[in-house]
């Protein structure tokens, strides 16, 4: 089944492209969130830049997880364990960050990703989509598996005068700027927003704290 | 008695399939579980992809943890350690993930994996089989050691045809898609899965922690 | 956008200036903070001297906490995320000191960085300014890249003799000595400071400690 | 003193039998139990196997922990110190794993280990005994040591008929097949079994923790 | 201003000497201290035994911390950070010991180092100065950078004789065998001892904690 | 002073024996108890066989503590460093063991090491001396440093009669085959033992813990 597109949208399961030497290649992502400590778990043989992108992109999460419906303090009570399959083959590069930010988003809410949609991008720590390579070879391994739609970032438009005309008919090229775009483009649905007021939380919980103690001797 | 099926029924331990330049082998994989804190141990010389492949295997294991009846919380509280016996011998690959997601069901349900069945195959975070390599040299060493029944991933099924007719009469081949026809085919019983809501148990310890302060003085 | 100066005044990102065999360019340097527990975390391929310079810088600002705005017991609570794209680019050296503290100052109090200044320099734990190599090529990178002001160490001043006029008179060149010239010529405005007495806070939270046990008894 | 039988029957020290390209050797293993935290600690210039199978030594006597009259919370109560002389003699390999379950179930009980009795073999989770290399050289090390009983692995019983008869004539050599016949031979007396039932130990503490906020209040 | 005397007391910045294959130099050593948890960082690119060095001095300034004012529960209430710039020369050796325990000793203190003074030594966890290498060089870098008086070990004494006259007679060279003759040449005044009774102290906070629970009880 | 005996008796303070391509040596061993949390720091360019000689040192010291007067619980309030200089010489091998041992129980007691003895001979965890090589020129050194008294373990004692005579009168050399003699001979007074009851202490400790919410309720 690998090198094909995913059979059915699914939570926390994302399409990147893989670019090598002997050409693209459909990359399977897979985050999981668990009961646990706020523990970030990679494996897959992974270089130390695609751990990198996936510190990048988990932080960059955290960043925005009320957008999300999550509550901050929800991190250290849930674990996540990102991996990319298949796990004898060596993976690097940054260029699967918008992936990876796609991939915990959507294990975060539950809101499951399309099914034939692919992407490719380094993610920033403001979420903005940095320029990527072998934008020809992944583009290839997208139509080849059946994907119907391939995001890429903005500043690799340029390229698509030298990708040949049948890939561009094959696909729906998006150029995205920044994560906002991926997410609408590739969740089945908009996840939706909480309040969460960092200094009213605190006080809120520090006054908790105190009264632990307190109120009880009040009350004689 | 190694490189012949196991003598009985046993709790955790799970024959799996290895293939090396010198042909294939049988790999008794064996968990055990104690009282603990949730650590994980490997041991048995294993190479990074393979306890990439125990790690995956274990996350995928604590994501069904309900359906194989186990609380969640309850990870915490015990530890489990996977051992490869032969101690000295170099293991790797991830073509033993199956085998590692059956010997961790197993240990932590208590129900005996089948003496005379062997499997091998790679799993993903949701629980897929993945195609695995030496399906032939794994077949041969299944039957000189007295296995009955192998379970192959549904991928590598196309490569039976390769396979000689002795090996296919001597051995039943059973190709799986998912974890979930693995456990049926290789314990002795069905787990039966526990209610679990997560959002009710978090509300319910909360109420609990709070409750350990204030309901005394109420009471005044 | 890489090599250009960005296109807003952010929180937390910091235009450097990078020095290699193949010319200067523009270093985008982020900082995240979220809620957490005083972790620090850096990434985008760091060598080892430029992670010691993000400690330095980090140890410094928490040296001059009060004077930010921020009480020092506050570090426990958050996580900081430096992070330098591109991911896949090495990069090294103690130069971008001057920037890391800049941007960390910003995440910190939410105060934006102007978008039109880049600086270099290293930086001690006193918050001085060291010199640094390359200035030549920094400057034409800042040039380049669409940068107005540029912060140079006092010590490389002497170095402007040898920049051509071109490039001096396409930029403000502003020779510092310190960081706190780097924050009154980055930061859109200036930070407040807060009253901190770490004596009679000390005190302070003794007492509240030593309280919960104890007033409740008094007041029988 | 090396390379010849204990003098005296101690807790905690068991015989193993090295093999190196220069010939047998008597292995001396020390084990320790301290009061503490849970921790295990090996010394000794152990290799990697070799630490691995103290590792697995450690994993089944924790999981016979009631058997040898052991409460398995006791465990996260002591330290374990597992060394091996001469510390500058590197020593590797998995065959000294029912040696360092011996020594482990020794201290831990505080029952003495039989000073003329040497064993190799290596140690699987269940306590199974696995063959060992090196047989003949073993043997022939344990004779000129002094030593007058050796336990080996039931699976090297067929390279006896290798071993020169003046070996077999001054050693009793007993093949054992797993750790509780180990214990049998080797140990000055039985361990005795201490009851354990672990659901019920466990709601015990739950219910211990629970009441210390709220059976007071009951009782107004 | 590197390779310059400093042009103010300051606290926690000494002056060291180094010495390399291309001359001796003036090594800017500065500490903060933090509010923290007890942890220890250095930074500035420094090789293992320079490192050791640190340990040794934070080690010994703990050992006497009474002597100087502090009271040793206050260490786990404070984050130390030694800095070396500039970061990316590497630094290695022992001989900065006296400096690193003077840098410590005044950060602890608040008390300030004296600018035109400069040191070299090894120190031993009593205290002591250890003789060093290249005294001719770092005299000859501290002549150049403006010093006025340099500490040498006791043991170098000897080497003075092959010292040019006029370096001599350019710098007020005092040679000690022991941190407490630094520490009075070095500091602009003497740290105030406090008396500390480990014992007592213990033991009051043995009652505290006990009582933290009874009191209440015995008021009623 | 190096490579001389002590000056005065010294509390931590151990001669111990180098042996080099280039000949013997006295090895100054220097340890320091500190208020802490039961850590242990070794400083001085040590070797990992070195390291784990102290690591055996002390945990044999643990296993006697009441019989050096010290209750095994204090070993988790104190941190102890054991620094080796001269910080820049490498130094490794087992042989060091006998005089750690008797640093930290000299560190442990307060009871000062007599400064013309010196010592060498590995340990094992039971307090047994083991042989070491270098008998010779350990001696030379010895005498050449002013030693009155060497000991030596009683392994050793054959190699005597390759010692010239004239070493053989200057110094009193001791066989040894235990610690306890060792610090018999070492230290300037014996060591007195303290009462420990370890399952008495747990009950006691225990019983505590549970008052601590109890009494108040049953006083009401
Ligand atoms: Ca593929
Ligand atoms: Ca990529
Ligand atoms: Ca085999
Ligand atoms: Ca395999
Ligand atoms: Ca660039
Ligand atoms: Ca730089
Ligand atoms: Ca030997
Ligand atoms: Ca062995
Ligand atoms: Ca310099
Ligand atoms: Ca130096
Ligand atoms: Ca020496
Ligand atoms: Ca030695």
């Amino acid at each position: 089944r690998f090198g094909l597109a995913e059979e059915a949208d699914q939570v926390g399961v994302v399409t990147g492209l893989a670019w090598t030497s002997v050409g693209g290649d459909l990359l399977s992502i897979e985050a999981l969130r668990l009961p646990g400590k706020g523990r970030m778990k990679t494996t897959g043989k992974l270089g130390d830049v695609m751990k990198e992108s996936i510190d990048a992109a988990s932080s960059y999460v955290r960043s925005i997880a009320p957008e999300i419906g999550v509550k901050p303090p929800q991190f250290e009570k849930w674990d996540i364990h990102v991996h990319v399959p298949e796990g004898a083959t060596p993976k690097d590069g940054p260029s699967a960050g918008l992936a990876m930010v796609t991939s915990i988003v959507s294990v975060l809410t539950g809101i499951p990703v399309k099914k034939d949609i692919a992407m490719t991008g380094e993610v920033t720590l403001r979420g903005n989509a940095l320029a990527i390579g072998g934008l020809k070879e992944k583009l290839l391994a997208a139509l080849r598996g059946g994907i119907k739609t391939v995001l890429i970032p903005q500043e690799n438009e340029k390229d698509l005068r030298e990708i040949p005309d049948n890939v561009k008919e094959g696909l729906t090229i998006i150029p995205v700027s920044h994560v906002s775009e991926v997410l609408e483009h590739a969740l089945v649905r908009k996840p939706e927003a909480v309040e969460w007021d960092e200094v009213a939380e605190e006080a809120a919980a520090q006054a908790l704290a105190k009264g632990a103690g307190g109120p009880g001797a009040a009350a004689h």
